[in-house]
């Protein structure tokens, strides 16, 4: 059972790693919502709050994990968007 | 304290139905690593699985919410790798 946690949590807490990674390599974020990372990472920084707040520290370092490469792909996300923006600014 | 837990589960339970949205429409999966949606998909996957053991309706409810559109995009991005594979194929 304690397994199955860590298998969770583990695989939740890392796994925008990779999608951290090649979004920087590839600074291709078309597909990528921003929405959804809108909301993720004031979800996953809520947890980081709530963990913080309750001592509870599997849930403050996972929801740290978790925060950083989210926090990411949301700037360059924002980045694109913001240039994307701009162009359209200077064609009109 | 409750409501920041409220805004925390809510917000990373239905932080990717855009996502899934934006990829069933523009089928975009370029920008999205694959890596990171087998993660997480096995990831939560084990939540809903650890929150069924557990009787833990919070933990099974949201990440069954969370699990729905990860799963359709993770089957979009698997359709456009072997559609990438196959015209790769065909070329050779």
């Amino acid at each position: 059972m304690t397994l199955l946690g860590v298998i969770a949590g583990v695989c939740t807490s890392i796994s925008f790693i990779p999608q951290a990674i090649q979004t920087i390599k590839t600074k291709q974020t078309e597909g990528i919502s921003l929405i959804t990372y809108i909301m993720f990472v004031i979800g996953v920084f809520s947890w980081v709050i709530y963990g913080a707040l309750n001592g509870d520290i599997a849930v403050l370092l996972t929801n740290i994990v978790t925060l950083m490469p989210c926090s990411i792909i949301l700037y360059l996300k924002l980045q694109a968007v913001n240039g994307v923006n701009k162009k359209e600014t200077e064609r009109s």
